[in-house]
């Protein structure tokens, strides 16, 4: 059995969403940041570094959504979340989720946890203030040559799509217009039909 | 052929560590920070991001260390620098490059990139003196359980050690003491022996 410890809208929707496309049994388990959930004793001897998602299976825990979006593509081979066959075209997709993570997520999470980097209240806001454009920023890349189109690696639907669903959702939190990029936003009006990400979504509201 | 670009110093030494350790043929190109070298017009066309490392294949351009080193590996599965055939250990093998890539990178380089995410001196100089802290932090993490010992896996050498090695070489200038860190400091020893780690290290010499 596998039960991955999320937060409602953050980037652990990522792995939920590949969870709901695998067809595997799973369960969610909600950690609440506003309870200081993700520090507690508890959850950190899951995760110690007191951040979502992590997945618990029955071989240990794994966390970084990098590393759980191919894990959960690769339970399911039959199901084509990943192009596991195809090293370059496997590395391309890795190198998408990465740079979703090291840079998109890093960027919007400026706006709101920039504790985690400075500590005046004056660098937090200087650090607020910027986050449209460093999310702008990415998302012209993105429009521009990243996102193939219409999925994230051109014809065929990958795990990489449901990162570049959350990231996307995040724009307008971050003030950034999602109309702005019209490839994106097609990309985010098709996955939000897809019943994994609709699944993911109403799972998300029952554990709140 | 395979050519990568790198800026000695950075985070490319970890891909052109594992460059080393493949025993494939491949060249190194220098791109130099200091002449707004990852900015220029001929580089963004190999990498938009404007970063390093990219890694020029003749199926095409990949990019961020968490792709490249598992790509690498897996270009020659017969030296066993990545754990290919099992899905949980590769994914932690994964798991651990991709917190050494968004938070362990990303708290280093706010000691001397802030400002990608802010625009004040103030908030700058508040970001560099925070370095040590979260350095330490996370090297607390890697200390005290992701690094198995001797190696990031246990008793196998993997991609992932030369990552390590990178992060760990950063410390000192982060002002943080490796010797706090008996396991890692005996990892980051036993990594100067490679004849990989001493190969890529005189081709950044020779390359600047």
């Amino acid at each position: 059995m596998l039960t991955l410890y999320i937060t409602p809208g953050t980037c652990s929707r990522a792995s939920h969403i590949a969870l709901a496309e695998s067809g595997l049994p799973y369960a969610v388990s909600r950690i609440s940041f506003a309870d200081g959930g993700q520090r507690s004793e508890s959850y950190l001897k899951i995760n110690p570094k007191g951040r979502v998602p992590a997945l618990v299976t029955d071989k240990g825990v794994l966390t970084e959504t990098v590393a759980l979006l191919a894990y959960i593509a690769s339970l399911v081979p039959e199901k084509h979340l990943a192009p596991l066959a195809d090293p370059f075209l496997f590395a391309k997709m890795q190198a998408f989720n990465a740079y979703l993570a090291s840079t998109v997520h890093i960027n919007h999470a400026h706006g709101r946890r920039g504790a985690r980097w400075a500590d005046d209240e004056t660098s937090h806001a200087d650090m607020i203030r910027k986050v449209p454009q460093t999310m702008r920023d990415a998302f012209v890349l993105i429009e521009n040559g990243f996102l193939e189109g219409p999925y994230v690696l051109g014809e065929t639907y990958s795990v990489a799509d449901a990162y570049l669903f959350v990231m996307a959702g995040w724009l307008e939190s971050d003030h950034v217009d999602i109309a702005e990029f019209p490839r994106v936003h097609a990309h985010y009006r098709m996955m939000l039909e897809r019943p994994a990400v609709q699944r993911a979504l109403a799972e998300e509201k029952e554990a709140a």
